[in-house]
């Protein structure tokens, strides 16, 4: 531990300087959707190398199909400690609209709040602050011996346009990268400003396309209308099919896999005081649907769900038209969580919707694609560790947290390396990620450098 | 009988100078919605109120918004004869494409098949020759001593355009035109080439558009899917639930005023010999839907309806994206038979809609219109005049048919003019009405000239 000490204690004097660095990163606009900032993504590349040079570290710029990717390698002071894999994204989304910034989105400063103080910046918190914390903290181990694990860096170019070129990349550094143990991801959040978290669960997402035809060509409902099967009506049956009057999915074997919330689990999420209220209301709701009994948050991140995002048939059109559609077709999306395979309720609705045609009634599907949830387990050693060294730094418990949505990033480190990856950041729900007037608290980047140095000494005790 | 005989040896002896005034007719280009052809329409016009004049008929063209209608009226050579209204059009489509006519459209001829002569011009069969055989048995009459019905004659010119200036000029004229006690139109078919037929049945048809919303804006299916109400799903349960498994209708009440078939009608219908299968094919379908033991003919003609015409919600363009949509909305058109009454329904509807709203969902609605079905009394004595009329001339009982779809005219006339209608024509299925080479049956303008002076004298006997 006073290894530790002295490691912390190296960030807080150092905090100006590790504020000026990040000022400098944050200075250059590397937009990666506009082909006009490309030389300003090839500097930030640049510059993340130049620093892990800086630090003794191995680094190379690598070419991609787009942005260059960053990889650095830099080895623990112990020959037998753990490897992680840390990733970043040094790319930014374009800082319009403007003039609704009140100052260069390129010219970072510090701004005083009630609060505290926060660093305005594209970029600031997503995802250059959250990036330097973790190579600060390597900084400051640097300067007090070394690493306690070996890592290896990843900063990518093109988060901010669905990171086109990093499949390919994992996949071609398949050997080198897969070495590390575990992957360290910094592009999430905490619980609230006083509240870390590590966000353990990810959804996995199904999608698929349904098109049912019926007659050969659109009839007039006049002169065919009673006898002629309607396509829309089909439609409509089997969606109103795929959920219960309670609300839940009745595709055969959809639940295999899906766990039941630890009641630990369970008492820490109703722990964390989630405005249910304020959350339907921001939407125009009142009342919580989906699965009666289950709140919100368990549904967002721990249930599966079946959705139709979008559904067309027949005239649609102003005013009315007498037809009867020769089509009709729907997107559907399922949430998946658990160990619920992606293949297997694909063929079971695949399976469902042909039970459900009538003569005459034929059915094409098109796949939109399929991933499987992520989850960390619970009771992971890894994460056991990181929970304590963030409660160390927060003087308050870790909610270990879902998401709704995927994080493709994480989804590739599973499927192309097989790895799991450890989910922590700092930013917080008010940091105007992708707005004007982007900040990261000045907070998040100090106790969040901190954070990464307990969490590095965690994983290597 | 002595009577009707002369008038019907003066039709056959006069034949040849009959089809030289409806070639004059079909001479004229009077295409109804090129504003180019509004010379000739008005040309159509003079020369039916000519036509009138000449036989002795008091005859205006009156000027509309759009077209001119013609209105002319002939009293019968006895006091206490009963009165009919006769509607035709004057009006045609445009002949194009013109180069798949074998002749000039507006150049008539007579073509030799195997099964007889057919009069080939644009209007041949809708609605010039249909009109000039009841103005040739008028004529046939007049030879012979006078009408035995009071007639007052309606020719309009916009009825391939909607019919747009008739309504307001049934309201204008409604003294006049309500003093006949019965409308006959000559806008229909026959069965088969063999077998006349009276149409007796028209659906009524209500449409009303249902907007379903639920959140107050698209959401990200990622971080709000499962407790979010999906507006879709919403919908297609409503839709879903319209139908029983048996495919009928669940409103409540909706079935209030539907007769059965009586039973020497549905065994009329059973002998049409209509080909199921040839329907069937025709739309790529191998199976009669709908009410099951109720054939196509049943169902098309006599048996109400709830079809949604056009459904859409979320996105639906390529591909596919993760939102769950603040709305959804689909048309819905209810095909009405018998005595249902049209707003009934709607309110049944929309009821039934509300009763499925989940909280937080809400409905708004949309009316496109609702007029009840139109049918003629199966044991009434114009009907069953007319249809022994028509007997005697074919040889072969009149089939009693209906009209799954609404011809407007026949709505207005009953809801402006509270008059009945007999639906009477001569046109064959394979007429090309609207197509190059549109024929008329020779067969059907000499036969169909003869039914009317037949169809005259029964309903004045």
């Amino acid at each position: 531990m006073a290894a530790l000490d002295a490691v912390l204690s190296t960030i807080d004097a150092n905090l100006d300087a590790s504020t000026e660095r990040l000022f400098d990163l944050l200075s250059i606009p590397s937009v990666s959707t506009d082909p006009a900032y490309a030389q300003h993504c090839l500097r930030a590349a640049n510059w993340l190398k130049n620093q892990l040079n800086g630090l003794g570290y191995e680094a190379e710029v690598r070419a991609t199909p787009g942005h260059p990717i960053v990889v650095g390698h830099a080895k623990a002071k112990r020959k037998d400690a753990p490897h992680v894999l840390f990733y970043g994204h040094y790319d930014v989304q374009p800082p319009d609209p403007l003039d609704l910034w009140e100052s260069e989105p390129f010219a970072p400063r510090l701004a005083e709040r009630k609060e505290g103080q926060d660093i305005v910046a594209r970029g600031a918190s997503d995802d250059k602050g959250q990036l330097m914390t973790f190579l600060e903290a390597c900084r400051a181990y640097e300067a007090n011996g070394g690493l306690p694990c070996n890592v290896t860096f990843l900063f990518e170019g093109e988060e901010e346009t669905g990171s086109p070129s990093l499949p390919a990349f994992l996949a071609a550094h398949k050997d080198e990268l897969s070495a590390a143990d575990l992957a360290l991801v910094c592009d999430t959040g905490m619980w609230n400003s006083a509240t870390p978290a590590i966000t353990v669960m990810l959804r996995g997402l199904a999608q698929e396309e349904v098109i049912v035809r019926g007659p050969s060509h659109d009839l007039h409902s006049g002169m065919f209308g009673g006898p002629v099967l309607n396509p829309i009506h089909v439609l409509a049956k089997i969606i109103a099919d795929l959920h219960d009057e309670e609300g839940k999915v009745t595709l055969p074997g959809f639940y295999a896999g899906v766990p039941e919330l630890p009641e630990d689990i369970a008492e820490q999420w109703r722990n964390l005081d989630f405005d249910e209220k304020a959350f339907l209301s921001g939407i125009g709701l009142t009342r919580v649907g989906g699965e009666p009994g289950r709140g919100v948050i368990e549904q967002i991140w721990a249930r599966p769900t079946c959705d139709v995002n979008g559904i067309i048939g027949g005239y649609t059109g102003a005013g009315a038209k007498t037809v009867l559609p020769a089509q009709a077709s729907a997107k559907f999306s399922f949430r998946l969580v658990g160990k619920q395979d992606p293949k297997a309720v694909m063929e079971s609705f695949r399976a469902f919707v042909r039970e459900r045609l009538p003569t005459d009634a034929k059915a094409e599907f098109i796949s939109h694609g399929a991933s499987g949830a992520l989850q960390l387990p619970f009771g992971s050693e890894a994460l056991n560790r990181a929970r304590r060294a963030l409660e160390q730094e927060w003087g308050k418990e870790a909610a270990l947290v879902g998401c709704g949505g995927s994080i493709p990033i994480v989804g590739a480190f599973k499927r192309d390396l097989n790895m799991d990856a450890l989910m922590i950041g700092f930013a917080l729900d008010d940091d105007r990620i992708h707005s004007p007037n982007e900040k990261y608290s000045y907070t998040s980047f100090h106790k969040g450098t901190r954070s990464w140095a307990r969490v590095l000494d965690a994983l290597a005790a």
